[in-house]
Parts: structure tokens; sequence; C-alpha cells
């Protein structure tokens, strides 16, 4: 059975265990800090991304790019609709909303507070940088607005399948719940999106992800948010 | 015939020239510059994100990771080996360089100095900020280090054969070395597999490229720097 290093608060890692879990794929999993820059996780991720891919028969796995491409090549089921539509314009609007979301969604949002909250923390106690976190809650207001337009005229992101860019969102919102950075009575058409994925079997084990001695927010758990 | 919308010291606008060039695809070009916002390219792609693919019977393909999937599927000749590796092994690296250069290796370097040194010219003559210039120097000798030391046992980044992830690092590198941020004596074992990449006939377009009022460095379109 493959293994998936990964860091319960991490998008990309989420991203996989999503993934891996619409498609029926079991994997165990071990827990690592990226913030610790441990020399046995450094030597396997030299740039310290996750999540990692353990299989037999494979080198590791290193990232979430590749990690899709294994997940896509070696474990999607053939016979159904895939989480990368058929369809090439959906397709190709699925990898455009990928790179928003694993690109700069992350650079203007997730990895500032993912750095100020988590990554601080575990590397020994220096506290958070508030002004990182309020330029952070402002970009967010940008990229939602821009995804409640997208939504209000679709089922899904990338058009009427769920597919990876869905997952990838929703990845990176339930990670900013979790630590508190999302108001969801200013969010608009995006919250029904994500009340809808939130609510599949495949979200459950992220649902009941906790973090030593720094508990979720109120929201993060409730599919009646 | 397909149309690309780039600028012409954008990596990823690069990456997708010399993907189309190494597959003898024949794309027309508009320049646009992204620091500009112009609504007319902002409505096509709201992220600002280059390049993006104009093609009959699609909507607009934005992005890079949208882009290199489209030319792979419509594009890529079936009958030699391409630039995503069929090793399974090698195509796992690939995507792990490919993530790394496209994120990490922008986002702590490329993109800064583009920021400062283009970035500021075209939006309107603002200076750049030098020690944001500091800075990406710096981060730049730490993954020079690492690509030295994974081409000193490997002719291609990925493997054997020249795939996506050297079109890529070529491509970040070649901006670089345009606004001269690049100290070639002291790049080691990187410079000579650069060398190689830059002799290839793809990418003699991109060493005829100049930007109006701002020549490149002396070594930039020298293919004995």
């Amino acid at each position: 059975m493959a293994k998936l290093l990964h860091h319960k608060l991490d998008p990309s890692s989420r991203l996989i265990r999503l993934m891996a879990a619409e498609y029926s794929v079991t994997l165990t999993f071990e827990e690592v800090s990226p913030w610790k820059r441990k020399p046995e996780f450094m030597d396997i991720s030299p740039a310290g991304s996750l999540p990692v891919l353990i299989d037999e028969g494979l080198p590791p796995v290193v990232g979430w790019l590749a990690a899709i491409a294994v997940i896509e090549e070696q474990f999607a089921p053939a016979a159904v609709e895939g989480l990368i539509p058929s369809n090439p314009a959906h397709r190709y609007e699925c990898w455009r909303i990928l790179e928003w979301v694993q690109g700069k969604l992350n650079d203007e949002v997730t990895r500032y507070v993912l750095e100020e909250k988590v990554g601080r923390r575990e590397r020994g106690g220096e506290s958070p940088d508030v002004s990182a976190l309020r330029a952070a809650k402002t970009n967010l207001v940008e990229h939602v607005h821009y995804f409640n337009w997208l939504v209000a005229s679709r089922s899904w992101l990338a058009g009427d399948s769920l597919s990876l860019a869905d997952l990838a969102l929703a990845s990176h919102l339930s990670v900013l719940d979790y630590l508190g950075d999302i108001d969801w009575s200013e969010i608009g058409e995006t919250r029904d999106w994500y009340a809808r994925i939130k609510s599949r079997p495949s979200f459950r084990p992220l649902l009941a992800d906790r973090l030593v001695s720094m508990p979720p927010s109120k929201t993060y758990a409730d599919l009646d948010f």
C-alpha cells in the first residue's frame, strides 16, 4: 500500500488526500512538519515540498504535480468520469484554476497564514506577524470575489462535474477555516459550493484532523456552518 | 494557426514557446504586458497569467499548466520521445522539478527580479527596490547549488532525455541572464547544461528577443558565454 508523507494543514497534501479518497485509493499516512526541515525529510524532498508519495517500485514521488500524475495514471478508475474532465475546454479550465489556486491563492493568502500561525509555532514559538495576516485576509477577499462570480454560473469550478480544481480550492479554504481566517457570512456563493464539497465522504477524514493544542474554528467541522 | 499571448521575458511564456518549437508546432504571437493589466487582457486572464493560447474551437487556454496540456494532447508527436518522459520515475521527476521551478524558483527569485526591473518600468517608471533584488540574488545561489548537484549526475534534469523540466529552468535562467542577474563564472555545472540547451534551434527565437530601450546583458545571446 502506498504511503503519503503529509502535514494535516498543508493544502497540497489535502488536495492529494481528497483525490485519492475520491478514487477510492487507500493510502497509509505519515505526518511531517515541513517547517522543521529535518534532514531525513529534506533528503527526500530538497525543496521541503509536500506531499510525498512512497510506493513500491518507484523513487519517492515529490510534490502535488507529480502526485496528481501518479494517482491519475496508476489509480484512476477508467470507467467513470474522473477528476480531470474529459471535455477539453473543461479540462484546460481545470488546469487554469489549479494553477491559480496552487500558485496565486497560495502565494497571496494560504502560505502566509500557514507560515505565521503554524510554521512559526512548529519551529519553536515566535508569535505571528499581524500585518502579514492582515494582508492575507485582504487578498483572500479579492480571490473569493472571483470564485463567487465563477460558481454563480457553474455547478463546479471547471464545468459540470467535480474536478481537481474544486478539490484544490476546497483544500485551501479548509486550511484557512481551521485557522479561523474565514468569515463565512461574507463569502457569498462560494459558501454554498464549499458546503457541497464539505459533505462528501472524501472530506470526512480532513474534518477529523486536529493539530496538537491548536483546536479548529467553530465552523471547521460543522456541515451546517 | 494557434496564437500565443505572451511577454518576451515571462518565463512561463518562454517555457511554452520552447515546448511548441521542440514539437515543431508553429504559433503566431501577440505581445501583452501583464503589468499593465489592460481590461481586454484581464477579461481573458483574470489572474493576469501568461501565456494564453488562442485556438479555434476552444475558449482561450490560460496559464502554463493548461498550455502544456493542450500542446501535449493536441500537438505532441506520437512517434518520438516527447518532453514528458515515458519512463515513470523520470516522468514524476519531471513534474517535481517543474513544480520547483515554476513555484519555488519563481517565487523566490524570478518574479522579484521581473517585478523590480520590468514590471515597475512597464507600469510607468518607478525605480527598482534594491533590497528585493539583493534577496533574489542570494536565493538564486541556493537554487543553483541544488541544480549543480542534480546535473552533475544526469544528462538532463529529469533523467536521460530533454524534458519540460529542462525547458522550464532554462526559461527562468534566460530571463535572469537577459536582465544581467547571472554571474556565469559562479554557476558551476548548471552552466554547461545551459550551454547545451541554449544552442538548440528551439532557443534561437528567444535569443533574438529585445525589450524596447532595455538591451540584454553581454552574455545573453552569446553561445560561447
